[in-house]
């Protein structure tokens, strides 16, 4: 069984990242969202390991202590976590797996598992990005021009990532992504079985 | 000006290299083959440049001694060579260069280029792989074996390249070789001026 990819999306806020990764999802039905971890009481009809991996505190704060989680924040009184752990044995199931990720804890990411495949967003424009945000509506002149400097202070991150990709439009950014994920997975590194020679080079798995 | 992409494509002899590389250059018009320098005379008709770089003896010699060619041969009384200058000119200029080679050859532009990216092809399975070359009707039982051995001797030098591609079509393997290009014109390390703030990310050069 060949170990899925791991594709780590992220973006300074507004570069459209959320809207990305859903068409991903859409379009590419061989590529399964990463589930969170959480405390919170499963809703009806929520299943665990598919909406969530529905955990209690104690099972939580031993995943903490045990660096199962990626990442992790209390919202509301409730957990909520990306759990590496999960993320490893669907990997080495050979499932693909996305993952959408603010832009430090992508890099967080990245030094547990250096062989993911890291995509950085951009938008076309910083004039568009504050386009962006202020389409929101919810930004006051002195909480926009905050947000424009963090989303500065951002991008620059994003030259620690593998991929660069500007988001002009949503079908634009996906199409690059497709080539990327494409590629990633033509890497002689990925494909050590072809060179095998059981004979046949188009089926070896 | 962006630095154009060396792209090297080899793959063992009977893979089908030269047709898909051709159907690179029709597909792709922004990509050039590399051209080749040789001591043998223009043809009426054949440009200094664009058929071949036409060279004295001396000349060649001197390029030769100045470490000019990638590699070299002498053929029927004519030298004929690659010479990474004029690849490494052009490359400067923006130009993106194909670069159609034998195997060993691929490994010893990688040392000089390593920033260049490897394309290794390879046949769908070792029976098809028989079937063209005994399609070429040019073979004894013992030619074809030999071959045959060959092919799987340089299929392991396949692992030293970035890349796999399983040429079971022109048209698929053409269109894989697409996404690797499009995939590696979007890394980081050859986008560096995105990152300069100049604030309009799609257009900066």
């Amino acid at each position: 069984m060949k170990r899925g990819l791991l594709i780590v999306v992220s973006g300074a806020s507004g570069t459209g990242k959320g809207t990305v990764c859903k068409k991903i999802l859409d379009d590419l039905p061989g590529i399964a969202y990463s589930v969170s971890a959480t405390t919170r009481a499963p809703r009806p009809g929520e299943i665990d390991g598919k909406e969530y991996y529905f955990l209690s505190r104690e099972d939580f704060k031993a995943w903490i202590a045990e660096e199962k989680f990626l990442e992790f924040a209390e919202v509301y009184g409730n957990f909520y976590g990306t759990p590496l752990n999960k993320i490893e044995e669907r990997l080495n199931r050979g499932e693909d797996i996305l993952l959408e990720i603010d832009v430090q804890g992508a890099l967080n990411v990245k030094k547990k598992c250096p062989e993911g495949v890291y995509i950085f967003l951009l938008p076309p424009s910083l004039e568009e990005l504050k386009r962006r945000i202020e389409g929101r509506g919810t930004e006051t002149p002195e909480s926009l021009s905050r947000r424009l400097a963090n989303a500065v202070a951002e991008i620059k991150i994003g030259l620690e990532y593998d991929y660069v990709v500007v988001n002009d439009t949503v079908d634009n950014a996906v199409a690059q992504i497709k080539s990327i994920l494409t590629a990633e997975r033509l890497k002689v590194a990925r494909n050590f079985d072809k060179f095998n020679f059981k004979g046949d080079f188009l089926n070896e798995t």
